[in-house]
């Protein structure tokens, strides 16, 4: 790819990233897929997605892909851009976001604050509406079926030097928050902050648990109140550190002023009483009306799930507690193999309705779809990871004897069976703490390959197969056409090529999976309190290996605002709650299993619960009494800037004379002297005055 | 009095009110006593408080007061005063209560929009430091020991107006609060807010409850659940109205700017690094940690009112279930005469500990001050209302019995008391619910004839009093030493020195009434049933009956704002989720009375009480839920009107070229032209796209 071949450009545009500042802020790239189109219709959309673009401002060049495909390189001039980021910061404060008005003129140009706010005007002007100022380009939407992805461009540099930051440092501070920030913005940002507040917040855990481990009883009280008390710690002060970043980034409340999904139906549109605007209105009694459905649908998932779930676990209890004839060996495996078999075309079956009705409910934002989404997302996660341990702890356990007897007693006087059965096995009280030990570190671990040696491994194969892919068709168009190719370009256009293969990154996944582990700690620590070390050290990784996860493996992602990690706090919150009364309930009953079947065991579980429950509630309470009290420093910071702000406009009272065109004027001091003239008659008042309080104390006196 | 004597007069104010329109927004009375002070002193003081008085711009009038004191009549001139309202407003939108800057200059003379808007900056100009504008005059406080009290006059016209218009009104609607408001001021307009929110609410447990007591069984779980669901729905719907009246009100988050308490002692003045103001600073943790102190003074207060309680409880029940002895049957009556005797000095005794508690903790504002004191003294109504009720509902009813018979045994084997045992009486079961209606329906009674029959027969009296005092010596004082009294005062003198002997009006003493109904209606309401339709009757006669109360039996309150009641909503919410337990556990132990002695009724209570809990806050979820996704009428409002503010100011971007000093310009459209130019080499620039599409096609055709 040394070679230079000089011949026909398609554009002016001058295709390369300087190297020093690795400046692309300005450059989205569209991916238009050839493969399911005729040639001809393929001709008509890309030259009108190019007059689509040179319409909205943007500078496009047209350059082969990989494989069947396109690769439409966007870019903005700067005047264009630093408008626009301008306009954006204006729509900012007329929505109330930020308090300061910007400063300039509607058609001032203005340098955005970091990569990512320059970034995110290119993100609108690609993808907004035409009505808006964009070139209204959505992959997949509509007329743009065959655009597979727009994305931006990694600022590989960048991302170098952060990953080999963050990786000689213990912790992540807020300027180094800020950093990851201005490379793939506040949403993605928001995910490492909780995840860096999660790091440091497991130490506490992590200590109590090692020492619960060697020092207190196998399943301890103590260990697991310590453990309730610190989740509700923990999602308060987070809590807390969410407004307290959005303020720092200027995001608070940044939903409202979102565009519209393109996917939103309204019902009409009215003009607002007060702002003068039209509004698109769909009725929120409705909206609240479609969001009920997700009840019936959590009750079903509910029971599909866990008639699976209990089905597979109720076999392989049969098979090795009770039966015991062929293949006994190879039967054992099978109800594994039948959930790993089911398991993800059901979640994917469920993950496709839940989007479906997500969908249905018709949010304004992308924000609350996905929040929605979430909420639903979250519900099979919550069923399919821990309803087998939940099942061990509360079914299998105390009542799997009884339950594999009456089985035993049953199948004993059915013809045939008598030969088949097992030798009469005890149930195993151990299989709690293995299989929490089992899915945490199994989870763990498999987390690791996924996350840090297989993209390593990709890294590697694809710097290969893109050495191998330079010489090949694709790549070899120029050569073979004689197409301009300029010597400046070629490395960006192997990068946009390579990142044209890529996954999009949803951070979603990521914020998940951290859900799950915290549901893991809040409902089962108690069972085997290494669990929170564990998890420290994975996540002190995890953090640098998602990191390297997005700049090797995803499309950068699209500099998106959000002021915080939105539905999962609620998710965080529920589990917390839940872990109060699971916990409770595995610590009473496992704390000693000889007792398991005595019947006071099981009388005073209630009590039990209802004081874990209200440990929970209580200190939830006074957590968030004393840090509201205590307040965060940033919000303290806002008011303090917006009043001083205010201040500086209130000088303009008493400096500006004509300011005064509304109601008469007061001379103060005129009225004071006047005032003061009443009074200042001091001989006669005085006597009055005098001969009053005489009157009355003179007769006062007597009366006494 | 009709008599005019011409005299010397002590000041050309003219001590009138306008009789058409009522007007005394511009009037401020001192209540000077005489009694505890020698004449040269008191001589020395009034100079002094009429030199503060008239160096804050006001007016002032000295008169004889009722027995031995002055009446010291401030009036502000028009323009002082307006030049007052608009600089309250300018602070108002300095600290961002209000969104639009007010118009004019800092010299504009305004007029208040309220009755209430004008009065109380007329209270901030007597009160105020005198650094702030104010005479400093506060009754009470350091040099001002003899000023018994600070107030402004009725408008009695206006309040004859309002009540007589509401007492042919079945309900009160926005403008009629508004009307409050504008008379009382927010703080008193909002307990009247409550009282009509509550009232309404009271609907619905009222048909549920007649319904439950005639069809459904005595102690009904349905009817329970119901009113614990009525609750949270109550309380939630009133958490909104609050916020949507304190936008109305223009009075959100108006706590922020009130100045300091005169107590308020600050450790230190630092300069805010933000806003260059000095501040005085008092460290948040050691507030915190005062604060905590409240912890051992609430275990304190249940200890020692709980002791009471209890003993006196237990000598009544050994006295009327034990005793056989000589006076029984005056002895019978001796407990209640202790409690009655006792529980006030105890009481006062907790409070004034309550009140030095609150001083300690050293709040800045007032608001706060009277929130941590509403709160200690709601701890204490708490024990002291229903404390007897829960002790006969858990302690007597269950386990008298078994007490009963261990003290017989105790006491039969003592010598000399065999004698005196009563026959063996068993625990009256119906105690409950005779103890409940008992407590409803006197605290109602004596509710009617306290507010309603008393103030009547006070306002006759009083009418009479004054026309017999209007011939007595401090009348007189102006006939017997020719001072002047001129003919238009006579009329206002009479009222001020009618008010200046009333108490000041605590909205607080009402608040805590109305929760200490409502405790009783979400605490022990299922073993009675028609308590709520009680209360809805009780409560429309007192929201009418306390207007009549403020108007004829105390001083005008100050017209002060608050966004909402405070700290009684906690007491409310706190009611409300102990109600879900108290209910659910009388409901489990007194719906069937012959099993109150089964086993199984005690174990399954935790149960029970589980799950009334989470009825309870599962309820509060979803309805909390719902009623922020409808969100608050005035909140949208209220934001549509920032937006629309903006958007009014957007428009200088651009009109205004001027504006634009800052950053270079864009010219959007030429830059668009330059972009299509760029692109307008069609003939080549397509060509080649065509080729690239074709190799593509072409190649990938090919292959397949």
């Amino acid at each position: 790819m040394t070679e230079k071949t000089v011949g026909n450009d398609n554009s002016q545009l001058v295709l390369s990233l300087d190297e020093a500042t690795g400046q692309n802020d300005d450059v989205y790239v569209v991916h238009y897929d050839l493969s399911d189109i005729d040639t001809k219709k393929a001709k008509d959309e890309v030259e009108r997605l190019i007059q689509d673009c040179t319409k909205a401002g943007l500078q496009s060049a047209v350059r082969v892909g990989p494989e069947c495909s396109l690769l439409i390189i966007l870019k903005a001039p700067r005047d264009l851009l630093g408008n626009a980021v301008h306009r954006s910061r204006i729509k900012d404060w007329l929505y109330g976001i930020i308090d300061a008005r910007p400063k300039g003129s509607y058609d001032t140009v203005v340098d955005g604050e970091t990569e990512t706010e320059n970034l995110r005007s290119m993100f609108h002007l690609v993808t907004w509406k035409k009505e808006l100022g964009g070139a209204g380009i959505m992959p997949g939407y509509r007329q743009w079926k065959q655009v597979r992805s727009v994305f931006p461009v990694h600022n590989r540099a960048r991302n170098r030097a952060l990953l080999s930051k963050f990786s000689r440092q213990a912790t992540l501070n807020r300027s180094d928050l800020d950093e990851i920030r201005a490379v793939y913005g506040e949403k993605v940002a928001f995910y490492f902050c909780f995840l860096q507040s999660y790091i440091i917040a497991l130490v506490f855990p992590s200590i109590s648990g090692i020492l619960a481990y060697f020092f207190l009883h196998r399943v301890s009280l103590l260990y697991a109140i310590s453990t309730v008390i610190w989740c509700v710690v923990f999602l308060e002060y987070w809590r807390m550190e969410e407004i307290s970043l959005s303020l720092r980034w200027n995001v608070q409340g940044v939903g409202s002023l979102k565009v519209n999904r393109r996917e939103y139906v309204y019902e009409k549109e009215i003009q607002d009483p007060i702002t003068g605007e039209k509004q698109q209105y769909f009725p929120k009694r409705k909206q609240v009306a479609r969001q009920l459905i997700s009840i019936p649908f959590a009750l079903a998932a509910l029971a599909v799930l866990g008639t699976v779930t209990t089905g597979v676990f109720g076999i392989e209890v049969f098979i090795s507690h009770i039966y015991d004839g062929k293949y006994k060996a190879w039967l054992e495996y099978m109800p594994t193999v039948i959930l790993a078999l089911c398991l993800p075309y059901i979640r994917d079956f469920l993950e496709g309705l839940a989007t479906q009705l997500t969908e249905y409910e018709n949010w304004r934002t992308q924000d609350r779809h996905e929040m929605s989404q979430t909420q639903k997302v979250f519900i099979l996660t919550f069923i399919t990871s821990y309803l087998p341990v939940l099942l061990s702890a509360f079914v299998y356990i105390p009542f799997g004897d009884g339950i594999i007897n009456w089985a035993r007693v049953y199948f004993s006087s059915s013809p045939g069976w008598e030969k088949l059965l097992a030798p009469d096995i005890h149930v195993d009280t151990s299989r709690l703490q293995s299989e929490v030990i089992a899915l945490t570190v199994t989870e763990q671990i498999s987390g690791f390959g996924e996350e840090l040696i297989l993209p390593l491994i990709k890294l590697r194969a694809q710097t290969w197969y893109s050495n191998w892919r330079g010489t090949n068709r694709g790549f070899n168009y120029s050569r073979s056409t004689g197409a301009y190719e300029s010597a400046a370009e070629v490395k960006l256009l192997r990068q946009v090529r390579d990142e044209s293969q890529r996954e999009p990154y949803s951070v979603h996944e990521d914020i998940q999976q951290m859900v799950t582990q915290f549901g893991y700690l809040a409902l089962f620590s108690p069972v085997w309190p290494l669990v929170p070390i564990g998890f420290l050290i994975n996540n002190w990784v995890e953090l640098r290996s998602d990191l390297l996860k997005i700049s090797i493996d995803h499309q950068r992602p699209d500099p998106v605002r959000t002021d915080g990690i939105g539905a999962w706090i609620d998710s965080l919150n529920f589990l917390t709650w839940l872990g109060s009364i699971v916990t409770a309930a595995i610590v009473h009953l496992f704390h000693d299993t000889e007792k398991l079947n005595d019947p006071k065991t099981w009388w005073t579980l209630p009590i039990t619960i209802f004081m874990a429950e209200h440990v929970y509630l209580g200190t939830k309470y006074l957590v968030r009494l004393a840090l509201e009290q205590l307040g965060s420093a940033e919000l303290r910071q806002k008011k303090l800037h917006e009043y001083a702000h205010r201040k500086t406009v209130f000088k303009e009272y008493i400096n500006d004379d004509t300011a005064g065109t509304v109601g008469t004027h007061a001379n103060i001091e005129k009225i004071k002297q006047e005032s003061s003239k009443l009074a200042e008659k001091p001989p006669e008042r005085l006597r009055d005055i005098d001969a009053m309080i005489e009157y009355l104390k003179g007769d006062s006196a007597s009366k006494s």
